[in-house]
């Protein structure tokens, strides 16, 4: 097979024959191709340092004319036919944004250029019929495309999704990814011409007035008359305050894809959640949402396709597909998904069949209700060891002094209270260096002067929290039959996931038993999944997939297993 | 076939084992039948007074109880065995209209019982698989009934085009047909439950205050910045006024259909008809469009489907669609329809050919530039006769005193004063009875003291504007080789065509000379065929079939032979 050097990317593999634009894109290189492949706009030029490829064809000698001679071919003509070596120019803001390269990019939008001026019977049919003669299918325009058509009856046709969106004068338009979390909301500004991350921002979501938890908003919105429309006016407010972050022109934004926990896919798209807030906590409806950009009041082209990714069941909302498809679960045999958070939720695939559970582990991993607890931002403790003798040793996010303790911070220090002998696997508290009373109770003192300490009550909270999971976990490989030995690969979603130590979660019993190098952290694969979704058509057919393969089963609680799960230790 | 007799309706025929339902719908009676005829609603309760029907089935005993034994059945459970005389149950307010049996009525949207309350994996999902089991498919609900789903997850679903828009209490909702005419909008109130014609009313077009006529419509939206959006909101405006003048509760508005002349529709969605501004006056689209009652600012359901009748191309609209579903052309082997108004508009049948054309008559016709013009409103003359000698008699509309002549008026007396050898065939006055110089041309006066007088001028313009209708008929029947003699039928539409003496309309040339018997006037055939659109899949499949069929044509208007047809005369 020809192999392809790709300056700043490395090497990528093509299959004989196959065009450069495919097989850069399967490897997940943006290539600018407004046109998707049709030989049409002209922006997939790539430089060819050396190699065998094809030769020119017409529509490259059209388009490049002398620019052939310096090694430029249009990567949707070239075909690969040995190795070769090849410059793909990124426009210069990409360049300052990471490339992802995990998955087939697919055009999310196509750009066609097109003239309806003249013929008959009316300019949107003429339209439809040089895109289709161009080898693309759309079956209308929108009413804001008519509208533009009116006056420009030739220019370029913006088609998403079988749809012409748009009618404009550029090669150029975005697409939104959101994953609209309970606490805070983060998007990533995609180039709908290369499939590019161009920008990212993150900010508090504005529902936060209404309550901090999930559950203090369902309150609200069945409660108060006018309760979903405030919550969701709120979040819409915040993908619009993100909209303007990101510098995204309004009119050229085209596509947003949302993922989010059940609660939020249903108050973003203003659908009350309360069978979320009852047992048996069903959502009201499961599949990708679609709608309007205007329909929503978001600060995009008012006929943009928003679109949510489909929620698995109950508490397995739209956040957890995407950890599935930044996770890539398909491609072990045996694996588990874990994504630690308020509402933890845990996926485990074994061959083709995929079982998912929600389970309530409350605010501790998220530094709420403990002591000396915060959640992961400058200031707080994330790594702990402890020095023979039981003096801590400690990192701070941003480098300055403690202020608190962090999720992570958290694990770490329950660990390693286990192996120095001043914590029990029940969760006692013994007497030792740095431990002292504290109010009544005995706590591990990390430093004095400021008060930060880890009580026995805060231990307390945090088995409930671990507790939890693990019941989940074990449910679930017990459901499938599977054991801690058979797992492949171990994914672990979450902003606590990247600055957790899976040594000392495995310790303290969040992770099953595995080996080290099993364990990955994804970061947030929701927004990463959401992204994935726009740009790839794979993705999205796999997501639509899982939401129809993956059982999502209730953990039966009761007490008598949850109080032995409180041990510490898997 | 077994034979029907309807109370109040006259007889109607079924095929035998047929549902008397189905039988009754065909015909045009208006059944209530909420969920479609699948027994669950039991609306469609008739009386048979006697006859040969099939057994009552499961569903009506258990649905009519004791009712049985008093000859109660339900329509979409007994099957016509032989001959029956059967009293369907208008409810009160239906009455009050008149019943328009014109076409088989198909169930415009379906009110289906289910609940939705207990299993898995979502209410919206459980929802769409009860109506399946009921034998109802439907692909999704829409963002608001989700809402409501949330707290209702029971109740009736309203379903219409495979689409659940609400979720109720009750089997009740209304669709709203519409004309939107360059002057004045028409609507009639549809009751869903049975297809039947609750109410009208009509207003003057609030477009009005950009301009009288279409031209100065297009000339508004082209050259003000804003002016497609003040133009849309005004015809919504008015819509809106007429659905409060109806008294239609918003919410439970779940269907729009809009018919009108093509620029009409452009702007009713919000489309800019610039080219038809501009040679060869092409439409921007010519299907169906599709929207949300909200999207375009309606007071209806937010989510209520709101579409157009398809445009045939240039200034042929969905007006002449409307017409040609009211006037039922394929019913003839060789027809013609000709809707008269400022713009003029044509089609003939022959065989599975349809062609048809547009022709601009000027604003004669309405009574506009003319020495003693009016619309046909009270005190317009609407039929004139010379009595022996040049005398005139004549009749007014709402019996009061004459204040001047409609476009009625003026063709009676065209044709009476050919007749009375006062006026040649090339258009010229002859002095006589009644004539006289009146600013230095002559003029015939029907009344002396208010001045009410046929003058040259108004002679010129009247052949001017019977001129180009015929010259566009003409055009075509030589197209399609038709003579007049050919003409089984000639429909014609447009509120002129009430008061049209149809021998004096072929006298002076309006309409081609064919016996007076298959002459027949629709009125307003723009509403009808909304409505009809509305309540009827036939209808509607026929409308879609007119627009891929009907090919229009440009009629060529060469100075010599539009002079040839200033003749008055065939």
């Amino acid at each position: 097979m020809p192999k392809l050097a790709v300056r700043e990317f490395g090497a990528v593999e093509a299959s004989e024959g196959e065009t450069l634009l495919e097989a850069l894109r399967r490897a997940g290189v943006p290539v600018a191709a407004a046109c998707g492949g049709l030989g049409l706009c002209g922006l997939c030029r790539v430089r060819v340092l050396q190699g065998d490829l094809s030769e020119p064809t017409p529509r490259e000698v059209e388009l490049l004319g002398q620019q052939l001679k310096n090694g430029w071919r249009l990567a949707c003509q070239a075909r690969a036919l040995g190795n070769a070596s090849v410059e793909v120019p990124l426009r210069r803001f990409l360049a300052k944004f990471r490339v992802r390269p995990t998955a087939r990019i697919t055009s999310p939008a196509l750009f066609v250029p097109f003239d309806a001026s003249e013929g008959e019977p009316s300019y949107e049919e003429l339209l439809l019929e040089t895109l289709r003669k161009a080898g693309v299918e759309a079956r209308s325009a929108s009413l804001s495309a008519l509208n533009v058509l009116s006056s420009r009856p030739s220019g370029v046709a913006v088609v998403v999704e079988g749809e012409v969106i748009d009618v404009t004068d550029s090669y150029s338009g975005y697409g939104l990814a959101v994953d609209v979390g309970t606490t805070s909301v983060a998007a990533s500004l995609i180039d709908l011409v290369s499939g590019a991350l161009v920008a990212e921002a993150a900010t508090l979501n504005a529902q936060l007035k209404f309550g901090a938890d999930i559950v203090s908003r369902i309150r609200h919105a069945i409660a108060e008359p006018d309760g979903v429309r405030q919550l969701r006016e709120a979040v819409i407010g915040t993908v619009n305050e993100l909209l303007s972050k990101l510098g995204a022109p309004p009119g050229r934004v085209y596509r947003v894809t949302v993922a989010g926990n059940s609660v939020m896919l249903h108050l973003f798209f203003g659908v009350n959640p309360r069978p979320l807030g009852y047992l048996p906590f069903r959502p009201v409806y499961r599949r990708s949402l679609t709608a309007r950009g205007r329909e929503l009041g978001l600060n995009v082209h008012p006929h943009a396709l928003v679109e949510s990714l489909p929620i698995l069941g109950g508490y397995v909302g739209g956040d957890v597909v995407g950890d599935l498809l930044t996770a890539k679960l398909w491609e072990y045999g045996t694996a588990m998904l874990i994504d630690v958070g308020t509402n933890g939720e845990i996926v485990i695939k074994k061959g083709g069949e995929y079982v998912a559970a929600s389970t309530p582990a409350g605010p501790a991993f998220e530094g709420v209700g403990l002591h000396s607890g915060m959640m992961a931002i400058d200031g707080a403790i994330e790594r702990v060891r402890l020095r023979g003798g039981g003096e801590p040793e400690y990192s701070v996010i941003g480098g300055g002094e403690a202020r608190g303790i962090c999720g992570s911070g958290y694990i770490d220090l329950l660990a390693e209270l286990l192996r120095a002998g001043l914590l029990s696997r029940d969760g006692r508290l013994a007497r030792g260096p740095r431990v002292r009373e504290l109010n009544g109770a005995l706590a591990y003192v990390i430093d004095e002067e400021r008060g930060i300490a880890l009580t026995q009550q805060d231990v307390r909270k945090l088995q409930l929290a671990i507790g939890a999971v693990k019941l989940a976990a074990k449910f679930l490989m017990r459901k499938v039959g599977v054991s801690a030995e058979d797992l492949e690969r171990v994914v672990v979603a979450g902003d606590f996931g990247y600055h957790l130590d899976a040594r000392n979660a495995m310790e303290v019993g969040l992770l099953p038993k595995v080996d080290e190098s099993s364990v990955e952290y994804i970061g947030n694969g929701s927004l990463t999944g959401a992204e994935l979704y726009m740009v790839s058509q794979d993705c999205r057919r796999l997501a639509l997939e899982l939401a129809t393969e993956c059982k999502v089963l209730d953990v039966p609680r009761d007490t008598h297993s949850f109080i032995a799960e409180l041990k510490l230790g898997w």
